[in-house]
């Protein structure tokens, strides 16, 4: 059976005409009318299929003349292959830490003249001259702040403007929910801590951020990788699969938003079972939220937190992404857990200190923050296509890559036998830094990925620096 | 044998002498000269032992004339107490958090018109309009600063100036050995979590910082209290007796300058003597030097780390005492465990925001910072004498005080029986916060104890609260 939501299914079924060139560039799309009489489906379905093959780059839409097939890239990769439904093995992570750092050192002592390897998007896409001045209106209107003990739980203005920003997401929270933490990595170690003990098992996507796996190990947590789609995340049945295996999960963590690596979405029906079936199971289901808000649409992505009746879900989210990576701001409502979390926080940091609280208090509260949100959103788009148009054309035949609907990077699948950290040191040789597949999982399954960053604008360096790596892929 | 240093025996001959009558307000201490020939002591101890008692206000010196016998404040309290050297119990501190929680909570919940019950200063103690100022410079100068992820470790430049800095307290570190954490607070959780697992025994000063106390709860560490000398910190006897019988301790941790709640500060010897313990008995030695900048003297205390040539001492420091509350800044320098530790940072809430970094650097370079510290010094040393006299003057016989050499708080034994409970719920009741004493151990020892901040400038308000204070303690 064939889990995606229909208008996937669709969209695969007119891909593949393409492809075959049953269908070919500059033609007419058949209307929206004709694709619902002809696949029995509804309106809602027909559009969403429409407006996904635009997202993809493959349709576009011209005014009053409906969609048509747009001019393929210069040469199109298969996409991204799903995983195999297999049951895992708890991992526990000793020599992650020890790879990671290992990489990341490699990583910072090697002169670049290009950064593919950060998750972030270049200083320019974000609002860093609003948000300073916003900083200095701060210190003039609070002359004391540095003085004053720093408020318990956050700054109170700040927490209220998240929680009204999280009823985007379809969340809804009081203020006094709401923790400031370090980021979203200090987040996420609070709820792994307010959930588990050190040996318990975590069901986790594969593959997975790889500060995931480091926060896991770092607490003596064992790691279950469950297999993950790159179009619809977690895969529910594997994570099924894996409970009547290993009855003691303590909790999952997903990134149900533009997962990092893969770029997934879950389809929100997925995100309501697996909200049910961890309720059901007595499992905890932690939820980072870190990209949601970097999706193609302007339509906002819904928090898996948005189906949580029961307090069982903590949610994990962070601005770095979304609003300014000079900042460390992050935050957390943790459901049932909350009361432990706040106690945690409090032995593990203490709160935060005011200043960029308020001064991202100041510039979320305003409109400026969507219009913000709405360029970002466009220019990553941009920067992913052009960036997979360039991967497309000099990557060697047998590579795979499916483009996502958001987010700051691209998992690229090399031709079989590569390794990833062989490229990832002749690249360095070649003053480029990407980061292998091999920080993703503790299992080597993805040793022959990368993870290409889409975060700065793209330019006639970045293309040549593309054509450098696939030539380092070609002879790896 | 007395363990104390031969200048605090002295002092304490001369104490007994004052408080007996033989010598009298307003006579002549036999001159240094005589001092020397009559102990057969050092010029050096001659002179400490006078310094010594007029830091605590028993003496003044008269230029030219020499050391007199100070009018006594208007009642003198019994100096507290030495402890029991009893072989501790090394208790999982199931509950502190909860314990702590819950007096933070009720003390959070009242509303209160006279705080005594935290350990910091008011904010007019600290340079908060310069460090404003240096932050907008800081903002200027890096337009860009909230667009750009934040430096590895921490800022350079404020790694420079706390190595810099930090030989003042005669430790020799560069600038790479130094990691920027989220206060103290963050510090001290690395640092445990570097050298032990849950379930490993760390011996403790007793009574302790509470934070501590839940920081060991919360990583599933057992805290082995050891018994402490208002004087001379943690009592080495008592350890050596305690690794005899528990043959598993993974660390110590001290204050060894200005404890608290104590105030004690370590003799010299004895950081020495501790230092090379710990070496021989492979036990990982923490040092929390949060407070040694507070002393009454200008001469700067040292820090156990002095000692260290092995790396096994963790030095922890915070900036949140002794230059601004408002800031979140500490740091560690982890010594063996310095790799594990930059490891931990990243796992557990990645590299802190530049800002305050910048800020403090600016001004911690500057003269001004050493003006600061004189000033705040004696201001805390003017504000504790207030307070101690007005402790001394109000409350009840039977209640013990030793007027520490520097620091933020006095802590005060009450006569037997008294719950420091029950004192902090009256205490709410007439709108004071007090610290109470069962906060500071798991072991009750200290349920008749109150910890009561000197932070504030002394006012007439001030001095009616302890009146309040006092007769709640009378009748509880
Ligand atoms: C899924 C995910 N969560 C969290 C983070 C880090 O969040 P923060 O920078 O807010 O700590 C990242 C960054 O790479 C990420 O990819
Ligand atoms: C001994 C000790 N260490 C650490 C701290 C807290 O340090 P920070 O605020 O830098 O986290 C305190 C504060 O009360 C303390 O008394």
């Amino acid at each position: 059976m064939d889990t995606a939501p229909l208008y996937r299914q669709l969209a695969s079924h007119y891909l593949h005409a393409i492809e075959a060139g049953t269908l070919n560039a500059g033609e007419r799309m058949p209307s929206i009318r004709v694709l619902m009489a002809r696949h029995q489906v509804s309106l809602s379905t027909a559009l969403q299929m429409c407006r996904h093959l635009e997202s993809r780059g493959v349709l576009e839409a011209r005014p009053r003349s409906g969609y048509f097939i747009r001019k393929p890239a210069k040469s199109t990769l298969t996409p991204a292959r799903e995983p195999q439904c297999t049951t895992p093995d708890p991992a526990q992570f000793v020599g992650v830490h020890a790879r990671v750092s290992d990489i990341l050192t490699r990583g910072q002592a090697a002169q670049v003249h290009t950064n593919f390897s950060g998750a972030v998007g270049a200083p320019e896409l974000y609002p860093y001259e609003a948000l300073r001045n916003a900083a200095i209106r701060g210190l003039r209107n609070h002359p004391d702040l540095f003085g004053r003990a720093v408020p318990l739980h956050g700054d109170a203005t700040f927490r209220s403007v998240l929680a009204r920003r999280a009823l985007d997401a379809r969340i809804n929270i009081g203020a006094d929910e709401i923790i400031i933490t370090q980021g979203c990595v200090e987040a996420l170690n609070l709820a792994l801590r307010a959930i588990a003990q050190p040996g318990d098992v975590i069901a986790v996507e594969s593959p997975t951020f790889y500060g995931l796996l480091q926060i896991l190990e770092s607490l003596g947590l064992r790691a279950l990788e469950i297999p993950t789609s790159p179009q619809t995340g977690i895969s529910l049945e594997a994570l099924d699969l894996a409970a009547q295996t290993y009855p003691n999960i303590k909790g999952v963590v997903v990134v149900p938003n533009l997962q990092n690596p893969l770029g997934s979405i879950m389809p929100d029906s997925h995100k309501q079972k697996l909200v049910q079936w961890c309720e059901a199971q007595q499992i905890a289901l932690i939820e980072d939220d870190t990209y949601s808000a970097l999706g193609n649409s302007d339509v906002p992505l819904s928090a898996i937190k948005a189906w949580d009746h029961s307090g069982n879900v903590i949610y994990c989210a962070s601005l770095h992404k979304i609003l300014a990576p000079g900042m460390r701001l992050g935050w957390i409502s943790a459901g049932r857990w909350q009361a432990r979390v706040e106690m945690l926080k409090y032995a593990q940091s203490r709160p935060n200190e005011a200043l960029p609280q308020i001064a991202a208090a100041d510039y979320m509260a305003s409109s400026a923050y969507e219009r913000h949100l709405r360029r970002l959103r466009a220019r990553l788009r941009e920067q992913r296509e052009q960036m997979a148009d360039a991967i497309a054309s000099y990557f060697p035949a047998g590579s795979c890559l499916t483009v996502p609907d958001g987010g700051l990077a691209l998992w690229v699948e090399m031709p079989a036998q590569r390794s990833s950290d062989a490229v990832f040191d002749a690249a360095l040789q070649a003053g480029i830094r990407i980061a292998p597949g091999l920080m993703f999982s503790n299992l080597n399954r993805f040793d022959h990925f990368l993870r290409i960053s889409c975060g700065q604008p793209f330019t006639r360096e970045l293309d040549q620096a593309i054509r450098t790596l696939a030539s380092i892929v070609e002879r790896a």
